[in-house]
Protein backbone atom coordinates (compact mmCIF):
# COMPACT_ATOMS: atom_id res chain seq x y z
CA UNK A 1 0.00 0.00 0.00
CA UNK A 2 1.63 3.42 0.72
CA UNK A 3 3.77 4.51 3.94
CA UNK A 4 0.75 7.19 4.69
CA UNK A 5 -1.85 4.71 4.65
CA UNK A 6 0.60 2.01 6.95
CA UNK A 7 1.24 4.42 9.04
CA UNK A 8 -2.76 4.77 9.82
CA UNK A 9 -3.95 1.74 9.86
CA UNK A 10 -0.65 0.56 12.23
CA UNK A 11 -1.79 3.13 14.99
CA UNK A 12 -5.44 2.72 14.42
CA UNK A 13 -4.87 -1.27 15.31
CA UNK A 14 -2.94 -0.19 18.47
CA UNK A 15 -4.94 2.15 19.18
CA UNK A 16 -8.04 -0.62 19.48
CA UNK A 17 -5.76 -3.17 20.80
CA UNK A 18 -4.86 -0.84 23.61
CA UNK A 19 -8.31 -0.07 24.53
CA UNK A 20 -9.53 -3.99 23.70
CA UNK A 21 -12.09 -2.78 21.53
CA UNK A 22 -11.60 -5.70 18.73
CA UNK A 23 -14.96 -7.21 20.45
CA UNK A 24 -17.00 -4.11 19.72
CA UNK A 25 -15.50 -4.06 15.85
CA UNK A 26 -17.35 -6.68 13.80
CA UNK A 27 -18.32 -5.23 9.64
CA UNK A 28 -21.63 -4.02 10.54
CA UNK A 29 -20.88 -1.83 13.59
CA UNK A 30 -18.33 -0.39 11.22
CA UNK A 31 -20.62 0.33 8.91
CA UNK A 32 -22.90 2.07 11.03
CA UNK A 33 -20.47 4.24 13.12
CA UNK A 34 -18.95 5.36 10.07
CA UNK A 35 -22.64 6.55 8.68
CA UNK A 36 -23.26 8.00 12.28
CA UNK A 37 -20.15 10.01 11.46
CA UNK A 38 -21.14 11.27 8.05
CA UNK A 39 -24.33 12.18 9.58
CA UNK A 40 -22.34 14.38 12.36
CA UNK A 41 -20.27 15.60 9.11
CA UNK A 42 -23.26 16.74 7.49
CA UNK A 43 -24.60 18.49 10.90
CA UNK A 44 -22.39 21.04 10.20
CA UNK A 45 -23.92 22.05 6.91
CA UNK A 46 -27.59 21.91 8.22
CA UNK A 47 -29.68 25.17 7.46
CA UNK A 48 -26.69 26.52 5.76
CA UNK A 49 -24.99 27.54 2.82
CA UNK A 50 -21.92 25.44 1.78
CA UNK A 51 -19.60 28.09 2.17
CA UNK A 52 -20.93 28.95 5.88
CA UNK A 53 -19.96 25.33 7.74
CA UNK A 54 -17.27 26.05 10.14
CA UNK A 55 -13.89 24.02 8.27
CA UNK A 56 -12.57 22.94 11.71
CA UNK A 57 -15.37 21.13 12.64
CA UNK A 58 -16.02 20.08 9.18
CA UNK A 59 -12.59 18.66 9.40
CA UNK A 60 -12.87 16.62 12.75
CA UNK A 61 -15.96 15.04 11.41
CA UNK A 62 -14.59 13.97 7.68
CA UNK A 63 -11.64 12.86 9.73
CA UNK A 64 -13.46 10.27 11.90
CA UNK A 65 -15.45 8.93 8.70
CA UNK A 66 -11.84 8.33 7.34
CA UNK A 67 -11.06 6.48 10.64
CA UNK A 68 -13.81 4.16 10.37
CA UNK A 69 -14.04 3.71 6.62
CA UNK A 70 -9.98 2.50 7.01
CA UNK A 71 -11.01 0.19 9.84
CA UNK A 72 -13.49 -1.05 8.36
CA UNK A 73 -11.17 -2.08 4.80
CA UNK A 74 -8.43 -3.21 7.24
CA UNK A 75 -11.24 -5.41 8.87
CA UNK A 76 -11.53 -6.99 5.47
CA UNK A 77 -7.77 -7.10 4.99
CA UNK A 78 -8.55 -5.08 1.97
CA UNK A 79 -5.85 -2.74 -0.01
CA UNK A 80 -7.49 0.96 -0.10
CA UNK A 81 -5.70 2.53 -2.79
CA UNK A 82 -6.51 -0.50 -4.76
CA UNK A 83 -9.90 -0.68 -4.06
CA UNK A 84 -10.66 3.11 -4.53
CA UNK A 85 -8.96 2.67 -7.87
CA UNK A 86 -11.06 0.40 -8.93
CA UNK A 87 -14.32 1.58 -8.50
CA UNK A 88 -12.93 4.52 -10.07
CA UNK A 89 -12.35 2.45 -13.26
CA UNK A 90 -16.28 1.25 -12.44
CA UNK A 91 -17.29 4.78 -12.20
CA UNK A 92 -15.78 5.82 -15.06
CA UNK A 93 -17.73 2.48 -16.90
CA UNK A 94 -21.15 4.07 -15.31
CA UNK A 95 -20.59 7.85 -16.41
CA UNK A 96 -19.15 8.00 -19.77
CA UNK A 97 -17.73 11.05 -20.56
CA UNK A 98 -20.35 11.78 -23.61
CA UNK A 99 -23.32 11.13 -21.37
CA UNK A 100 -22.33 12.58 -18.38
CA UNK A 101 -20.30 15.59 -19.08
CA UNK A 102 -22.57 18.55 -17.49
CA UNK A 103 -25.10 16.79 -15.85
CA UNK A 104 -25.68 15.60 -12.66
CA UNK A 105 -28.28 12.63 -13.69
CA UNK A 106 -27.72 9.43 -11.93
CA UNK A 107 -25.78 6.51 -14.06
CA UNK A 108 -29.32 4.50 -14.66
CA UNK A 109 -31.20 7.34 -15.77
CA UNK A 110 -28.35 8.14 -18.61
CA UNK B 1 1.08 13.54 1.38
CA UNK B 2 1.90 9.89 -0.18
CA UNK B 3 2.53 8.97 -3.75
CA UNK B 4 -0.64 6.81 -3.47
CA UNK B 5 -3.44 9.36 -2.49
CA UNK B 6 -1.89 11.66 -4.40
CA UNK B 7 -2.10 9.45 -7.45
CA UNK B 8 -5.71 8.99 -6.30
CA UNK B 9 -6.30 12.62 -6.02
CA UNK B 10 -5.08 13.54 -9.31
CA UNK B 11 -7.76 10.80 -11.04
CA UNK B 12 -10.68 12.16 -9.44
CA UNK B 13 -9.81 15.99 -10.41
CA UNK B 14 -9.18 14.05 -13.98
CA UNK B 15 -12.84 12.65 -13.90
CA UNK B 16 -14.06 15.24 -12.25
CA UNK B 17 -13.27 17.50 -14.93
CA UNK B 18 -13.49 15.68 -17.70
CA UNK B 19 -17.28 15.41 -16.98
CA UNK B 20 -17.65 18.98 -15.86
CA UNK B 21 -18.48 18.34 -12.48
CA UNK B 22 -16.83 20.61 -10.58
CA UNK B 23 -19.99 23.29 -10.23
CA UNK B 24 -21.81 20.17 -8.68
CA UNK B 25 -18.89 20.04 -6.25
CA UNK B 26 -19.95 21.76 -3.18
CA UNK B 27 -18.74 21.10 -0.04
CA UNK B 28 -22.36 20.64 1.57
CA UNK B 29 -23.37 17.95 -1.25
CA UNK B 30 -20.27 16.07 -1.66
CA UNK B 31 -20.77 15.52 2.23
CA UNK B 32 -24.29 14.87 1.55
CA UNK B 33 -23.31 12.42 -0.82
CA UNK B 34 -20.66 10.66 1.07
CA UNK B 35 -23.75 10.35 3.58
CA UNK B 36 -25.95 8.74 1.17
CA UNK B 37 -22.87 5.86 -0.09
CA UNK B 38 -22.66 4.99 3.66
CA UNK B 39 -25.81 4.40 3.86
CA UNK B 40 -25.63 2.43 0.94
CA UNK B 41 -23.25 0.37 2.44
CA UNK B 42 -24.93 -0.13 5.63
CA UNK B 43 -27.52 -1.73 3.57
CA UNK B 44 -25.58 -4.30 2.51
CA UNK B 45 -26.11 -5.49 6.64
CA UNK B 46 -29.05 -4.53 6.88
CA UNK B 47 -31.47 -7.90 8.30
CA UNK B 48 -28.43 -9.80 8.67
CA UNK B 49 -25.59 -10.63 10.73
CA UNK B 50 -22.05 -9.02 10.68
CA UNK B 51 -20.51 -12.12 8.38
CA UNK B 52 -23.63 -12.26 6.40
CA UNK B 53 -22.63 -9.21 4.14
CA UNK B 54 -21.57 -9.52 0.51
CA UNK B 55 -17.95 -8.51 0.82
CA UNK B 56 -17.67 -7.84 -2.83
CA UNK B 57 -20.45 -5.28 -2.34
CA UNK B 58 -19.92 -3.78 0.63
CA UNK B 59 -16.18 -3.14 -0.77
CA UNK B 60 -17.87 -1.13 -3.56
CA UNK B 61 -19.81 1.22 -1.59
CA UNK B 62 -17.11 1.48 0.78
CA UNK B 63 -14.58 2.81 -2.24
CA UNK B 64 -17.56 5.48 -2.82
CA UNK B 65 -17.24 6.47 0.51
CA UNK B 66 -13.81 7.10 0.04
CA UNK B 67 -13.80 8.45 -2.92
CA UNK B 68 -16.12 11.24 -1.89
CA UNK B 69 -14.50 11.70 1.53
CA UNK B 70 -10.91 11.83 -0.57
CA UNK B 71 -12.71 14.44 -2.33
CA UNK B 72 -14.36 16.79 0.33
CA UNK B 73 -11.07 17.11 1.89
CA UNK B 74 -9.30 18.11 -1.53
CA UNK B 75 -11.95 20.69 -1.84
CA UNK B 76 -10.45 22.41 0.81
CA UNK B 77 -7.11 21.80 -0.08
CA UNK B 78 -6.42 19.29 3.15
CA UNK B 79 -3.76 16.76 3.58
CA UNK B 80 -5.38 13.78 4.39
CA UNK B 81 -2.99 11.09 6.13
CA UNK B 82 -2.10 14.49 8.50
CA UNK B 83 -6.17 15.18 9.40
CA UNK B 84 -6.56 11.74 10.17
CA UNK B 85 -3.47 11.46 12.68
CA UNK B 86 -4.35 14.46 14.29
CA UNK B 87 -7.95 13.55 14.84
CA UNK B 88 -6.57 10.25 16.14
CA UNK B 89 -4.45 11.97 18.80
CA UNK B 90 -7.68 13.91 19.89
CA UNK B 91 -9.61 11.06 20.21
CA UNK B 92 -6.75 9.62 22.46
CA UNK B 93 -7.47 11.97 25.07
CA UNK B 94 -11.45 11.63 24.67
CA UNK B 95 -10.80 7.78 25.14
CA UNK B 96 -7.92 7.39 27.97
CA UNK B 97 -7.02 3.56 28.03
CA UNK B 98 -7.45 3.05 32.03
CA UNK B 99 -10.96 4.73 31.38
CA UNK B 100 -12.32 3.31 27.78
CA UNK B 101 -10.51 -0.20 28.07
CA UNK B 102 -13.57 -2.73 27.37
CA UNK B 103 -16.02 -0.34 26.97
CA UNK B 104 -18.36 1.24 24.14
CA UNK B 105 -19.45 3.56 26.11
CA UNK B 106 -19.12 7.09 24.37
CA UNK B 107 -16.55 9.36 25.59
CA UNK B 108 -19.19 11.95 26.74
CA UNK B 109 -20.54 8.95 29.61
CA UNK B 110 -17.49 7.92 30.38
CA UNK C 1 -56.64 13.99 8.10
CA UNK C 2 -56.67 12.61 11.59
CA UNK C 3 -57.27 14.93 14.37
CA UNK C 4 -54.04 13.62 16.15
CA UNK C 5 -51.84 14.36 12.82
CA UNK C 6 -53.50 17.76 12.50
CA UNK C 7 -53.33 18.57 16.32
CA UNK C 8 -49.73 17.76 16.12
CA UNK C 9 -49.17 19.97 12.53
CA UNK C 10 -50.94 22.51 13.97
CA UNK C 11 -48.70 22.90 16.92
CA UNK C 12 -45.24 22.04 14.47
CA UNK C 13 -46.23 25.03 12.15
CA UNK C 14 -46.98 27.50 15.51
CA UNK C 15 -43.69 25.76 16.87
CA UNK C 16 -41.91 27.15 13.30
CA UNK C 17 -43.56 30.83 13.49
CA UNK C 18 -42.57 31.80 17.00
CA UNK C 19 -39.00 31.29 16.06
CA UNK C 20 -39.47 32.55 13.08
CA UNK C 21 -37.97 29.47 10.95
CA UNK C 22 -39.56 29.01 7.78
CA UNK C 23 -36.66 31.34 6.32
CA UNK C 24 -34.73 27.63 7.17
CA UNK C 25 -37.30 25.01 6.32
CA UNK C 26 -36.45 24.31 2.25
CA UNK C 27 -37.17 21.09 1.14
CA UNK C 28 -33.36 19.88 1.42
CA UNK C 29 -32.83 20.62 4.56
CA UNK C 30 -35.49 19.39 6.13
CA UNK C 31 -34.82 15.98 4.26
CA UNK C 32 -31.30 16.59 5.76
CA UNK C 33 -32.41 17.10 9.25
CA UNK C 34 -34.18 14.22 9.08
CA UNK C 35 -31.30 11.97 8.18
CA UNK C 36 -29.18 13.60 11.03
CA UNK C 37 -31.75 12.79 13.10
CA UNK C 38 -32.00 8.88 12.25
CA UNK C 39 -28.31 9.13 12.48
CA UNK C 40 -29.22 9.71 15.78
CA UNK C 41 -31.30 7.22 16.53
CA UNK C 42 -28.86 4.26 15.65
CA UNK C 43 -26.23 5.96 17.39
CA UNK C 44 -28.10 4.70 20.43
CA UNK C 45 -28.03 0.87 18.98
CA UNK C 46 -24.26 1.30 18.04
CA UNK C 47 -21.87 -1.75 19.47
CA UNK C 48 -24.97 -3.01 20.91
CA UNK C 49 -27.02 -5.96 20.95
CA UNK C 50 -30.89 -4.58 20.08
CA UNK C 51 -32.36 -5.39 23.19
CA UNK C 52 -29.75 -3.08 24.64
CA UNK C 53 -30.28 -0.10 23.79
CA UNK C 54 -31.98 3.09 26.31
CA UNK C 55 -35.72 2.95 25.03
CA UNK C 56 -35.70 6.43 26.42
CA UNK C 57 -33.07 7.77 24.57
CA UNK C 58 -34.45 5.37 21.39
CA UNK C 59 -37.81 7.52 21.66
CA UNK C 60 -36.58 10.85 21.86
CA UNK C 61 -34.63 10.59 18.36
CA UNK C 62 -37.42 8.39 16.84
CA UNK C 63 -39.66 11.49 17.59
CA UNK C 64 -37.34 13.99 16.18
CA UNK C 65 -37.37 11.71 12.99
CA UNK C 66 -41.16 11.67 13.19
CA UNK C 67 -41.46 15.49 13.88
CA UNK C 68 -39.07 16.38 10.73
CA UNK C 69 -40.92 13.52 8.39
CA UNK C 70 -43.89 15.82 9.47
CA UNK C 71 -42.98 18.76 8.65
CA UNK C 72 -41.63 17.98 5.64
CA UNK C 73 -44.81 16.21 4.43
CA UNK C 74 -46.50 20.00 5.78
CA UNK C 75 -44.16 21.82 3.60
CA UNK C 76 -45.45 19.92 0.49
CA UNK C 77 -48.45 19.58 1.62
CA UNK C 78 -49.22 15.98 1.67
CA UNK C 79 -51.73 14.20 3.61
CA UNK C 80 -49.50 11.72 5.92
CA UNK C 81 -52.22 8.95 6.41
CA UNK C 82 -52.52 8.70 2.24
CA UNK C 83 -49.16 8.78 1.27
CA UNK C 84 -48.36 5.99 3.97
CA UNK C 85 -51.39 3.92 2.52
CA UNK C 86 -50.21 4.69 -1.14
CA UNK C 87 -46.74 3.52 -0.58
CA UNK C 88 -47.91 0.17 1.28
CA UNK C 89 -50.11 -0.59 -1.56
CA UNK C 90 -46.96 0.13 -3.54
CA UNK C 91 -44.52 -1.67 -1.34
CA UNK C 92 -46.95 -5.10 -1.53
CA UNK C 93 -46.29 -5.28 -5.24
CA UNK C 94 -42.57 -5.28 -4.67
CA UNK C 95 -42.98 -7.93 -2.33
CA UNK C 96 -45.38 -10.47 -2.99
CA UNK C 97 -46.17 -12.86 -0.52
CA UNK C 98 -45.33 -16.09 -2.43
CA UNK C 99 -42.02 -14.67 -3.01
CA UNK C 100 -41.49 -12.28 -0.08
CA UNK C 101 -42.09 -14.55 2.69
CA UNK C 102 -39.40 -15.43 5.07
CA UNK C 103 -37.18 -14.08 3.19
CA UNK C 104 -35.32 -10.54 3.78
CA UNK C 105 -34.02 -10.10 0.14
CA UNK C 106 -34.56 -6.85 -1.56
CA UNK C 107 -37.46 -6.37 -4.54
CA UNK C 108 -34.64 -6.53 -7.17
CA UNK C 109 -33.54 -9.67 -6.23
CA UNK C 110 -36.54 -11.36 -5.48
CA UNK D 1 -54.08 6.85 19.68
CA UNK D 2 -55.96 8.48 16.18
CA UNK D 3 -57.82 5.69 13.65
CA UNK D 4 -55.81 7.06 10.94
CA UNK D 5 -52.73 5.64 13.20
CA UNK D 6 -53.94 2.95 14.52
CA UNK D 7 -55.07 1.80 10.97
CA UNK D 8 -51.88 1.82 9.65
CA UNK D 9 -50.32 -0.02 12.32
CA UNK D 10 -52.99 -2.57 11.68
CA UNK D 11 -52.05 -3.00 8.18
CA UNK D 12 -48.26 -2.61 8.84
CA UNK D 13 -48.54 -6.05 11.03
CA UNK D 14 -50.58 -7.70 8.67
CA UNK D 15 -47.88 -7.20 6.02
CA UNK D 16 -45.25 -8.13 8.12
CA UNK D 17 -46.71 -11.16 9.76
CA UNK D 18 -48.06 -12.51 6.00
CA UNK D 19 -44.19 -11.96 4.70
CA UNK D 20 -43.24 -13.80 7.93
CA UNK D 21 -41.06 -10.63 8.98
CA UNK D 22 -41.10 -10.32 12.50
CA UNK D 23 -37.99 -12.40 12.88
CA UNK D 24 -36.00 -9.41 10.92
CA UNK D 25 -37.79 -6.61 12.78
CA UNK D 26 -35.62 -6.32 15.77
CA UNK D 27 -34.94 -2.66 17.07
CA UNK D 28 -31.19 -2.20 16.00
CA UNK D 29 -32.46 -3.38 11.81
CA UNK D 30 -35.43 -1.73 12.15
CA UNK D 31 -33.34 1.33 13.19
CA UNK D 32 -31.09 1.04 10.36
CA UNK D 33 -33.72 0.69 7.58
CA UNK D 34 -35.34 3.70 8.97
CA UNK D 35 -31.84 5.48 8.21
CA UNK D 36 -31.25 4.00 4.92
CA UNK D 37 -35.05 4.78 3.64
CA UNK D 38 -33.55 8.54 4.76
CA UNK D 39 -30.83 8.49 2.31
CA UNK D 40 -32.69 7.51 0.18
CA UNK D 41 -34.86 10.94 0.66
CA UNK D 42 -32.05 12.84 0.60
CA UNK D 43 -30.75 11.15 -2.55
CA UNK D 44 -33.56 13.44 -4.78
CA UNK D 45 -31.78 16.39 -3.51
CA UNK D 46 -28.24 15.62 -4.42
CA UNK D 47 -26.51 17.83 -6.72
CA UNK D 48 -29.84 20.22 -6.98
CA UNK D 49 -31.47 23.35 -5.37
CA UNK D 50 -34.20 22.39 -3.01
CA UNK D 51 -37.09 23.01 -4.72
CA UNK D 52 -35.51 20.88 -8.63
CA UNK D 53 -36.11 17.23 -6.51
CA UNK D 54 -39.20 15.53 -7.82
CA UNK D 55 -42.06 15.49 -5.61
CA UNK D 56 -43.39 12.08 -6.80
CA UNK D 57 -40.49 10.59 -5.53
CA UNK D 58 -39.30 12.42 -2.47
CA UNK D 59 -42.93 11.39 -0.99
CA UNK D 60 -42.45 7.74 -1.90
CA UNK D 61 -39.22 7.90 0.20
CA UNK D 62 -40.81 10.01 3.09
CA UNK D 63 -43.31 7.72 3.11
CA UNK D 64 -41.22 4.79 3.51
CA UNK D 65 -39.47 6.66 6.28
CA UNK D 66 -42.60 6.94 8.21
CA UNK D 67 -43.90 3.68 7.48
CA UNK D 68 -40.11 2.50 9.28
CA UNK D 69 -40.75 5.13 12.13
CA UNK D 70 -44.35 3.64 12.98
CA UNK D 71 -42.91 0.37 13.04
CA UNK D 72 -40.28 0.88 15.76
CA UNK D 73 -42.57 3.12 17.47
CA UNK D 74 -45.01 0.47 17.74
CA UNK D 75 -42.20 -2.50 18.14
CA UNK D 76 -42.01 -0.51 21.57
CA UNK D 77 -45.44 -0.56 21.78
CA UNK D 78 -45.48 3.74 22.07
CA UNK D 79 -48.18 6.05 21.50
CA UNK D 80 -46.94 7.85 18.53
CA UNK D 81 -48.86 10.96 18.81
CA UNK D 82 -47.78 11.11 22.52
CA UNK D 83 -44.09 10.34 21.85
CA UNK D 84 -44.28 13.55 19.31
CA UNK D 85 -46.06 16.03 21.90
CA UNK D 86 -43.69 14.88 24.35
CA UNK D 87 -40.98 15.43 22.26
CA UNK D 88 -42.63 18.72 21.18
CA UNK D 89 -42.49 20.07 24.88
CA UNK D 90 -38.85 19.23 25.29
CA UNK D 91 -38.03 20.83 21.88
CA UNK D 92 -39.31 23.81 23.01
CA UNK D 93 -37.27 23.82 26.15
CA UNK D 94 -34.08 23.44 24.17
CA UNK D 95 -35.31 26.19 22.07
CA UNK D 96 -37.07 29.36 23.93
CA UNK D 97 -37.98 31.17 21.71
CA UNK D 98 -36.58 34.46 23.46
CA UNK D 99 -32.97 32.61 22.19
CA UNK D 100 -33.88 30.64 19.01
CA UNK D 101 -35.88 33.39 17.47
CA UNK D 102 -34.73 33.69 13.75
CA UNK D 103 -31.24 31.53 14.17
CA UNK D 104 -31.05 27.88 13.24
CA UNK D 105 -27.60 27.96 15.67
CA UNK D 106 -28.35 24.53 17.64
CA UNK D 107 -29.52 24.30 21.55
CA UNK D 108 -26.40 23.68 23.08
CA UNK D 109 -24.69 26.51 21.38
CA UNK D 110 -27.70 29.13 22.25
Amino acid sequence: MSAAIDDILVKLRQFRDERDWAQFHNAKDLALALSIEAAELNEHFLWKQPTEANPDRVQEELADVLLYAFQLADHYGWDIPQLMLQKMARNAEKYPVNKAKGTATKHDEL
